[in-house]
């Protein structure tokens, strides 16, 4: 088996982001007119911000050539130095953007810890800090959804609606990082021009489950949009002729949408199969296209991850004994059937 | 008895930060040789660098206005923007320094739950990122002893000790929040010359319990110290003829360290005091001279405090029904007498 | 003449960014190998920044979405707060790039005035801070080449290597912001791979005269990429399947370079027609594909521009009565001829 | 005579810090009636911010340990990020505080180059930049009056309103750095109590020719005070019965104003006998209290600082060839006779 599995090119679980352009959209990408976007002049961008500022109930948009731009581009525009952020613990702004809040936007961070990522508007509203001159103040709530880290877990309105309420009584930004944004909407049935209602700008990420090859849009108000463009120059994402990447966006906002049902229901294939190895002591209910799963304190999760890439899949570690599993583009259902084989076969190996 | 409270000067129990110097430690203020201390030329403060570093087994110091300043200082030197910063999640240096770590350092955090504030080496190690362009770079720990969030609490040795060695372990700094490091020194019994191994660097406050009026001290290396005198005056914290606060320090030193014994007598009698009391719900254990308290959830903590101050005393709010009372030198047995009277008398009023 | 010109797409004598891909450049961006580039598994990505790290004799590369971005991840990875940058008083890198010197790496500047954008070793010398607590550290030169402001004026060796021999006499890192340093190759006759003796890291831009739609590299020796790497990842430059954006840099690479002397004959061209118009009253002789020149004081310079676009032609105001034409890839010989007859035209109008 | 002097103490004329309190000042300290000023309950302090205010026409005042601090406080609360700040590029917020207007303000600088210091409101208007993604925003304008590296020199009151009007005209804040600024208004006849229609900020320092031993008052509208409580906190600047220093301003303010004529007819009599002196080969034409007077090109600086110390007489180097003597409380026209005699004296030996 294990020759099998190396005649064919590995499938690649490691995350969403990996997947390539199929040829129609690299049709749609070198089709597209271009001009220079620094000088606003690129016609297939305008495009795009356009077509995913409606989508999401917003004005306006800015492409940027990453999610980690767009969100830091957002935080940075919502404070000021002095300022403090609410954000869950594991949040991807906080956890994996380089500590990118204390780095652009100097500002601190008040970490709650939810319920698979999921804050509640009781938590956010007892972590506003008061008036005091020791107190930095707060400005700003980021929510993400789906929650990565807590494995692709999906707000429901009503408890995003109920922060955002709390959030503009206080007179907090709402900013919500959405890079699998389109996952939540598939998943619960919500429909993307509400969220416009409940959030002041919103990080869309087109590289992961929909399957661009670069670039994510960060959307708001037009006078929001018009304040983060100096902020998107000073980080050094202005790009000139960025049409081909904005195509490859649109391509996928018109043909990789409702597809994502598909990548869910093989995440919970695999969650199936995986509560029945031996070797698994715990697995997050998928709620999307996220599957963690805990390995059992006697299975090193290095060999785990080393004997399955011996049989031809890829897979991350997700913290100690944690491993995540991400469905994509580019894992059709004999790719899950090859994966359920390795898992099983992985049982008598490990 | 309200006309009695008025007629006497109230009894201030919200900080030991409100001490005034006695007539001998004026004295010792006025007597002061003083130069430049920008141009290092002022004796006294060069004086008081010097026993402070030597009470602490580090080679030197440096004298600021706040401990605020030494703190920031201490982590500005020690780390680098894209750093992080391990603390406890309540932490003077994180939740009362108005967010300096992300103002001056651009650092993050790595925010830990301790035991009344205390870490163990466990979680530091555990918090520590691993390498990945993902992560900020841990760089230094910073422990607060005692710790003002947890009531007064103080590290053993061998939990410092051990904390010390990890970081140690992994190329990370270590400050100490050493605001209230005396009554540690007090309470346990620990020599302060021991410190200065397993700490890079400690921030010592002049100005709570030991009485003096203004100004922190830096300590460490000769090295780290000589980094940070450019950071200082960035920070607009060189003065001038500074030997005057300075002679405080000193006098201080000299004679206001074994007395600390007398505040942490007394705060353990206004605990007991307060466990009788029948709106009061909870007393963490004062290890030193600071006393926390919960009111039961009937009883609204304002309230509690403006009927406190009608008996002439003055207490703080410590979170909500959460009420911290600190003894210091200006609250001598007849004060204490006066609190037990009124805690009792409050009991008749709300 | 009018009609004609407008009947006719206006020559584009802004900037050489506005360049559109041939279909030799599209097709080339198509059939790039492409991989997830944040995992490090691009093919194409990996030839560009080892094609473009050979040119200029450093060890490695690393692609980034903007010359901004390159010019300022090289300033922070050179220097950390506190520090000084020197560089000219109209560099790209101080003048256009939105105060990122303070704004990403808190460093301040000593702004020189150069000739024509050129700095001497002996400013360079006197500008450097000597050591005292009152100032920042001088840790870094930014040179450009060709300089921007100064009309793309080119650098002699000599004084290139002059600068360079101060700044490492006085452990200073050298920084070559590169925008156009193709044009500066082509029209010296210096070879690039001679670059990496004299500077520590050199950005080069692929969007301008070498025709590219996006993209530029930082150069630099192995460890220095290695840490840029974080901080373009935390600037939000780490995009995913970028292989098609540096297919496009390595067919500009391979085909758009020795072309440029037709940009450079164009401009001298214009420059000497310009020379005759009775509008202008001085010309910056062109080294490269720059033509800057100043119009007479009785000329408003807006109304210039727009009589000069209602004859076809495009071009950028350069500070008040100042103008810049560039020549570029999308600029040939049959443009050449329009632009020569509308400034003989506009000599009627204005 | 070299054995006169040194059984003498020096007279030293490196700057007028070096002051130290008289027994009248002491004794004002010593009787100051203090409280906790972070609780904002410490009556000197507040005594000293009003009085300071309405000594320049301003509400409110704030007490801080040093003049860089109360400078780059007035820089934060006046600018943020993506901000520039114009200033003459000798100022001393720029040139000697360490590079903090990138430090503290990620502000970038607009640096003019001035007559002794001095900027017109023509300059100040060019340096204003266009709007434009590629610029920060000018948000502050800082003067600085007497102007130190210009040799203490003095603006009119009609060219400080002109910059004063063009920058309200574009929507900009003005700060005065007033380091010295009582000079002036001894040496021009100026009003304080009319500068606060010309400033939103001013930067008094108590600590120079005032005699003080520590301390800066920034001074503002009430608002303008109140936001930068929070800044002075987060830099560390929060003491705590600073009433001690506070006291030693007041006195000053109460009776060292007039007496600063003294101070500019000793640096007008200095000035007269350098120029006699055949190594001097320029002195600016002294309008306060500071001389500066450059060497003949064949006289090495350092060598003749020494023979002046041998002399018993203290001076700075204040660039390459550059000397600046500084009058003050502690140079009394016995010590003015002493350094005339020395400076002759030097004439024999160097």
């Amino acid at each position: 088996m294990t020759a099998v599995s190396t005649s064919l090119s590995p499938v690649d679980l490691r995350s969403d982001t990996v997947t390539r352009p199929t040829p129609a959209m690299l049709a749609a990408m070198s089709a597209a007119p271009v001009g220079d976007d620094v000088y606003e002049e690129d016609p297939t961008v305008r495009r795009l911000e356009e077509m995913a500022a409606a989508r999401f109930g917003l004005e306006a948009g800015l492409f940027c050539p990453s999610g980690t731009m767009t969100n830091q581009i957002a935080i940075k525009a919502h404070t000021e130095p002095l300022s403090e952020v609410i954000c869950e613990q594991t949040a991807h702004v906080y956890l994996w953007e380089v500590g990118g809040i204390a780095f652009h936007s100097s500002a601190s961070v008040a970490l709650l810890a939810g319920e698979r990522g999921r804050l509640t508007a009781e938590q956010v509203e007892a972590a506003i800090r008061p008036q005091n001159i020791h107190y930095p103040t707060t400005r700003l709530v980021c929510l993400e959804n789906t929650h990565n880290r807590g494995g692709g877990s999906c707000y429901t309105w009503d408890d995003m609606a109920a922060i955002s309420d709390v959030a503009k009584r206080h007179g907090l930004a709402r900013h919500l990082d959405g890079a699998r944004v389109f996952n939540a909407l598939v998943a619960t049935g919500q429909r993307g021009e509400d969220y416009g209602q409940i959030f002041d700008s919103i990080s869309v990420c087109l590289s992961k489950g929909l399957g661009a090859p670069v670039g994510s849009v960060l959307l708001g108000s037009a006078d929001f949009i018009q304040k983060t463009k100096r902020i998107r120059k000073v980080m050094g994402g202005g790009m000139r002729q960025a049409g081909y990447l904005a195509a490859a966006g649109i391509y996928a906002l018109e043909n990789n949408v409702t597809r994502l049902a598909d990548d869910h229901r093989r995440a919970a294939r695999l969650a199936a199969v995986l509560r029945q190895q031996p070797y698994v002591s715990d697995v997050l209910n998928p709620e999307t296209n996220l599957v963690i799963f805990r390995l059992h304190d006697s299975q090193p999760a290095a060999e785990f991850l080393a004997t399955l890439e011996q049989q031809g899949i890829k897979a991350s570690s997700f913290g100690p004994q944690w491993i995540r599993f991400v469905t994509h583009l580019d894992v059709d259902d004999a790719d899950l059937a090859r994966v359920e084989a390795a898992l099983q076969q992985v049982a008598q190996l490990v």
